[in-house]
């Protein structure tokens, strides 16, 4: 049988980093929010990861000893879990361990927003991934966004990821209808997804423990960070054909992470490089 | 084409309602039980709301400053979180913003019988939404409910709701196969719903919720518990009719209350107010 | 019409024990972790059992009081949930409430293998429900599992259980391709299920509480483990062929659940009792 689709470099790349996680399945370590971590951890089985979800001093640093990423994020802050995670990035440190901070509600109180500059001050971040208002709020815009849901374009965020990035030397993952990746001078740009990701809880959250499994297996975190971003995109659009509204496209979202085939990524994938 | 059903006054005032959800995204404060969190989550966004989870002393001031509405909800309280629950209570008094109260479990434990009644003291309680059960604990009757399963109807609560509404000022309103809503000399019945929602986890807690989101942009308590109830009725019944049980119900109810239309609502929706 | 299939007399003790749950609605008491509790609470809806979360000091004695079970999952451990536990589990013994120990993570730090001894030295546990890197864990094996999933099979921790089993009076339920049991001299295996089931979080804490669900009708805790490990593989093996990958199959397996009957039950089940 002839393909229809005319093979994507980028699309290969993508597929080559998700089989080499659906083989080696790392270990994904989530100090994360009590909203999300069912879905985070399903996301993390579908697509071939490991999740472990843990956050008492006791064990934190065996825990992120054995892991191959640490995910943090603030939704459901407070002050046990911030000193859970400022030990978790100490430990990252120590082991070499990759860490994705996920800034949630950043800008919607100073708490927050304290917390997630601290957490990327420790320089044991190797990524951020938030929405375009969590981005400008972390690089100290006075725009105040309205709680945790965005209202900015990416674009609007453009400026204060690069700021971010150069100030930090992570990478700035802003997650929009057109998702845009900075780490220094080089940065992509997503045209996938589907509106009905901004009506389901935690999909961002996915993203920022999808992007520590590819940096698990992917040192350079501009990639690991384009490879994430790509089959958010990619899986959203696609299970968003199977559903009638956002409820029943939460699990066929699972569904096509899990199957995901190389023709689909060179169908669908639509992604930018400078 | 012509519609097959006479207008409703009821159903069109109810659907004004929710575009008026759908166009202001009121930002919904909840501070409630880890079991329901993700659901709730979802059920606000399908509404058309705003949902955000925070419980961080540090935070709470602000966070109820730039919400619309507060809904407590004490189904796995302990001490740390319902100290949270009355400074919130106490912050949204100070930036009159209205509150739910879900009394989950009340008189299954004194613990949770307190808790819910020095809640409702505060008078910081715009409604409180829970079943029979709950309703009758926290009114002092001596009926021991199982757990936090009702096994009253909303009947058998009726003079505790009156009882409840005169002390408090609050609006009471119970769920159940016939839901009962009470405020002063006011009340209002609605015959709609399944049997499957007391079979998935947290459908209480979804109608505490969508009450608040009414709350945010009705300011009478009774008419905005009418509205929220008449919502989680119709779309109940409407989901059971494409589930085959009650785990492809929640994706489904979900989905439904994302697409419900004024045609649903006229077609389905019974109440009764006097 | 004739049925396909004999009758088979495992399986009609199971419904019979089903049928029980579905009359008698037992209270369970979850003390679990965070990323569970959701699915956890619909599994033991969907059975017919009822559930409740409850970890604070100031309830647990009347919670544990009025409950037929007790199910203790480490998962998301810390010092405060870890001293809930205990707590529980001696008001359980006082109040003779059978309780299900899971071990989650067991051998992936020091302190989970620390809380899970003292838990089961407690003399409190009733049954043990894990996978097979966890039970091997727990019975002091040397062998380092990956995280909190397993690499094990049941029959490589053949020897622990029963070792495990002889020490603590306790039945030791091994979740895996083919279930486990060992009671004494008595031992089971469970030859159904569905490989999908370790795509999914939180299938081996709804077995675990299920576990809990068929001890408080079903004083004999090997059979209690017979029946729900049965049940388990069943509804799993029946839901995937609804299903199109792990995200369709959770409420799938809720659907079957809940309205499971004999004639599956006796077409399926395969288990072998020595």
């Amino acid at each position: 049988m002839l393909m229809n689709h005319t093979p994507n470099p980028i699309s290969s790349e993508v597929y080559q980093a998700l089989i080499k996680i659906r083989t080696d399945a790392p270990l994904i370590h989530n100090i994360t929010n009590t909203v999300v971590m069912n879905t985070t951890a399903n996301a993390l089985l579908a697509l071939g990861a490991s999740p472990v979800m843990a956050h008492a001093e006791e064990e934190l640093r065996e825990m992120v000893g054995i892991s191959n990423a640490l995910v943090l994020n603030i939704g459901t802050l407070d002050a046990n879990w911030v000193a859970s995670m400022f030990s978790a990035a100490t430990h990252a440190k120590e082991f070499k361990i990759p860490v994705v901070l996920d800034p949630v509600g950043v800008g919607a109180t100073s708490f927050r927003t304290q917390v997630a500059r601290k957490l990327l001050e420790s320089r044991a971040i190797s990524v951020v991934r938030g929405n375009a208002s969590e981005i400008l709020a972390l690089s100290g815009s006075t725009h105040h966004p309205k709680g945790v849901e965005t209202q900015n374009t990416t674009e609007d965020a453009w400026g204060a990821a690069q700021t971010l990035a150069a100030e930090s030397g992570a990478t700035i993952s802003i997650s929009g209808s057109i998702d845009t990746i900075v780490h220094g001078r080089r940065n992509a740009r997503i045209h996938n997804g589907h509106h009905w990701m901004t009506k389901v809880t935690g999909m961002g959250c996915i993203a920022s423990a999808l992007t520590g499994a590819f940096l698990a297996i992917e040192q350079d975190s501009f990639k690991a960070s384009i490879y994430a971003m790509s089959i958010m995109g990619v899986v959203g659009e696609r299970a968003a054909e199977n559903a009638s509204g956002p409820g029943t496209f939460l699990p066929d979202f699972l569904d096509v992470l899990f199957n995901l085939d190389l023709e689909t990524l060179n169908r669908r994938l639509r992604v930018e490089i400078q």
